[in-house]
């Protein structure tokens, strides 16, 4: 894999998603080492710019370039030049300038990370773009998958929740796609759009059509700025998985994956925490392996 | 020493106390070499996860576990999904699943680091939770009072102020007793509870007593609804050290600690900061010993 | 070089500065290798301790000492026991009880760092007090002026804006008089002292002078109580490089500096971004190797 970025999924075809994730298996397996570290990106430079705050993805992107050996500098941009008024553009320079190897971005506006991508000899990881694109979380969301299901073309996933307005939504339903999963979206009708995917606005139907794993998106209280919904009870009894619920997924031998951090009562019960096929906590922990394989296999221009 | 945990004082025997007080001195010694640094927990992740801001506390673990080669990743708890509403408890099960080593915790509710100890298989440690306990405190004070006085059975220490809501006086008080020093408590009567411990209102009497050191508890000013105190000056009057009750206690050779940090005026004058047995900055030199020797003798169930 | 800290330009002579000089060339060019590291403070402890945020000049520092595989801790000033009313005086007691090597220091009063360094063992680094020194900003600086003209002697250069104000001013304009570099201020008289050096208060008449060099200082919007200008726009047209001027510079093959974070329409317009001699990114890039040249020649008391 020759890419300098990783700023979508869309753009990858199945072969370099398939290296990705095959990349991915030795980097979890460090972690049940006493040395959970390699010395790939040693004295490489890793710039983190969350113009978002995200400590969780945040995190994961620390310990996944640490565990690489790699110096990571977390750019402070809630106490930086930016709220001096300097453009995005003139901060990237900087970077630049400083001769990071790799930049991590969040931003809230879609396309900013290509962007800089464009303005840049580092390598620039999208950490999350507006509604547009958070292609780190798809690949771990189908490195799990494909834990429990090695061979995974003809399987079905159902994502369901605030379709419209999610980045995640996206990202995860293209790599599975492109992975051969079939994919489909439910939720209030309203918050699902048209696409190519089979589109569901009922829980039941969308049960009824067999999925071996159920993505619950995140509802995203703090950003709506009118909620879709007019209480948490109601979400959870419409869309969310309920103790009832449970007990039927349970029966069918349903898989549930949750990007995090998760709302109980909202997008599920507590019960779902301790479900065995419950994949939660397998996506944390995937998630520092897949951002490993990411910063392994990207070239920046000079380094 | 094969805890998993460190938590409190009280379940620690004196053999264990005294084992980690005798591993700290290798440390201490590193620090006066030109390389500070060892590569016992190299490969290791050590996440901060502080509820409670405390810059000290938190730095002095982070150079502690760097000076043992360790990678820190600080969960910025202020900006993380905590204010998204998300529980202590689902936090660390995130943190578990991105197989940290060990996680320090501050909490203002005593208890929370135990019952975080439960969930994860990472080693905690208690960097102090509510008015319960703080054992990395209670360990340095022990490790710098036998610096002074390497025969601790017999001595005699004086814990001065609020002893009532504070978690230090509990876990120092206890460490002390456990290593056979005496301790009495010293303060306001409504602050100062009645224990096994000797118990003094009146800061003439405690000294009568005839204690080989004061501690000095920090005045809590950012903690409290109600002061205790109508004004500082008040506060220094009745159980500061003054000018004069410096001359004093330097006529008999008393010692000065206190945990940082001071409120010059209140608990003490300036003078005692020059005075040759005050022994605040020893405490804090040994405070990265005392947590590098927690740290190198905890064992994480995995890693 | 056996200094201990570097506070000043003023108190380096020319053989100091040059010999700093030349230890940053080959930490540069470390900068185009793929491992850009050398082990020269591994297992030192470079503490941060910035009273006025500033995150660019911090992570260059950060970016300095990781490359000198230093540990760096980040001292959280704005979370710290200072706002709960510590001194200056006694956080220092405790970064030196915490046996750092290296406080890097950013302070809004003149003369802080240098009553800082005679109160710690460890090496002290100004990193901007006041409106009195920023002296790693003069090296770069001068570091970067030095690239273009190997043979500084004789030439010219042109500090433009707020003169007055400005520890960027000061320490640039006498690390240049040091190295034989004839300095000119030019700025609205009222913002222009009486100096030993050469006087303007008018664009023109600076340019006249024929400057090998025009050094724009950063409008600071964010320190002044009441603006000197009435507007962004009136400062652009009577000090700033506006797309006019940037023609004659142009042909004049003038060049132009800048310490960031930049104002466009303010201080320089875009077209100054994308001309050639424009240095700006050159001076960041060389910001990391001074700060390394810095870190690499001090001697802390005990390390």
């Amino acid at each position: 894999m020759a890419r300098k970025d990783f700023l979508d999924i869309v753009s990858l075809d199945r072969a370099e998603i398939t290296h990705l994730l095959d990349q991915a298996v030795p980097f979890k397996d460090l972690f049940t080492r006493s040395v959970k570290k390699v010395p790939a990106l040693k004295g490489k430079t890793v710039l983190m710019l969350f113009y978002e705050p995200s400590t969780r993805t945040l995190s994961s992107f620390e310990v996944a370039a640490k565990r690489l050996s790699a110096d990571v500098t977390i750019f402070d941009v809630p106490r930086s030049s930016v709220s001096k008024g300097e453009s995005v553009r003139d901060t990237i320079d900087t970077l630049q300038a400083m001769r990071a190897d790799y930049i991590v971005v969040r931003h809230r506006l879609a396309g900013q990370p290509a962007a800089i991508a464009r303005q840049t000899n580092a390598s620039v990881i999208n950490a999350g773009d507006g509604a547009h694109a958070h292609p780190t979380q798809a690949l771990l969301d189908a490195f799990t998958f494909r834990e429990v299901y090695p061979e995974m073309e003809g399987r079905k996933v159902v994502i369901m929740g605030d379709i419209l307005h999610s980045r995640v939504a996206r990202s995860t339903s293209t790599i599975f796609e492109k992975l051969g999963v079939e994919v489909a979206f439910c939720g209030p009708g309203s918050l699902v759009p048209q696409t190519r995917f089979r589109r569901f606005t009922n829980y039941d139907e969308a049960m009824k059509w067999g999925p071996d794993a159920i993505y619950l998106l995140r509802v995203q209280k703090e950003r709506q700025d009118a909620p879709f919904f007019p209480s948490d009870r109601e979400y959870h009894s419409v869309f969310g998985i309920t103790e009832e619920r449970l007990k039927r997924i349970s029966d069918k031998g349903v898989y549930v994956m949750h990007p995090g951090p998760i709302n109980r009562g909202v997008e599920l019960c507590d019960g779902v925490l301790d479900y065995e096929r419950c994949l939660i906590s397998q996506q944390v922990e995937n998630g520092i392996a897949a951002r490993m394989a990411v910063l392994f296999g990207l070239k920046p221009k000079v380094s």
